[in-house]
């Protein structure tokens, strides 16, 4: 039997994205579905926060490429060095659109459950204490979101 | 209970990916699902038709960067400012394959239900008059894609 | 009903997004599902042994693009013409994860099912015996993918 559930992958690390994903959660939340996001690779940038350091070299690069929470996520197209990204947020500022911060707290609102890969956290050199702060984000391998995408009603990856 | 249906969130504009979603689409529909296709950001370009103008500034530089219609979309990947994409175009071509612009025909012919998002085409400026007419395509917002989605057989991200 | 099974389009040939897959198909068969890897488009890169030629000319232009086998996979993001790629290789070294080649080898043994898909084969001018040996590879059409995909527990493209 399908259980009432919704499980998103979140690969990516991109603005549009992101807000694909986060307007599909909040939709199916709304309608009353148990939503579950499992970030991994890129997807994690979205839950970072700004921390000091006291990372090793080559961790410090990548950390460094990636960018810092849904404030400074670029496009997956069109991108032209975040003059696309920029562009898109005036457009839909112009519109009263959500922006992506908005539609990630919605989320948190909604309880929809937010899982960490851990496996990427290790490569990336992630820790707990540099991702956000939500009573419903832990840290879990693959296991945890393929129990719940097991019988779910959809299941994307984005 | 599952329906006989299947989903595809026809979310990137690129010719590869809308090649394989179609090719998936029309395949499904012959094998007899109801099949759904929810055109987002990028995907609407691929619903595009040449049109005259009247818009905004900065909709229209988004606009004029992004493809109109099947024939302008380019390559997730080797794209090479459309080399990648012409190549394709050539192989495919010598190998009599079908093109995207009629993989959506056969969609078409097959009454694949075209939704396209609502939210997208405000942000993007996109009017239902710029958009290809077809019987079978409704502009909705994602409530319409999770009603699909809900309990079917196959949903997909691409 | 919902049979037991889990199916994954790989579209994409990227390092990072075949991780992914490999790593979602390594669990869900070790879960006791039943996985099917359906290789389109890019894809079939990961599935390329090195051969000898004989092949026409604007194939040989589009396979030169194309990457031959996993250990040669780009990043989907920040590849810098490969640099990110072999950072990412450098981190995972440090933390003893397991390599894309081992990932692959892994679902292998697990008995995965790969089918690769006959027309981007014939579109990029791959023929079986450029691909690696394995017992329960086999080409086919998107219908096959279908029938494992209709009723499967978890289906997604990647």
């Amino acid at each position: 039997m399908k259980d009432e559930r919704a499980t998103l992958i979140m690969f990516s690390g991109d603005l549009d994205k992101a807000m694909a994903a986060f307007t599909i959660a909040n939709g199916a939340a709304g309608q009353g579905l148990e939503v579950y996001i499992y970030f991994t690779f890129w997807g994690l940038s979205l839950l970072r926060k700004e921390t000091g350091d006291g990372e090793l070299f080559l961790e410090k690069m990548f950390k460094r490429m990636m960018p810092v929470g849904p404030e400074q996520a670029g496009l997956s197209q069109m991108n032209f060095i975040g003059a696309g990204s920029s562009l898109l947020k005036i457009l839909m500022d112009q519109k009263d659109s959500a922006t992506l911060p908005e539609l990630m707290n919605m989320a948190m609102e909604r309880e929809i459950q937010f899982i960490a890969c851990e496996a990427s956290m290790e490569i990336l050199g992630l820790k707990r204490e540099e991702l956000i702060d939500y009573q419903h984000l832990r840290v879990a391998c693959v296991k945890a979101y393929l129990e719940a995408a097991n019988g779910a009603q959809i299941n994307l990856f984005i």
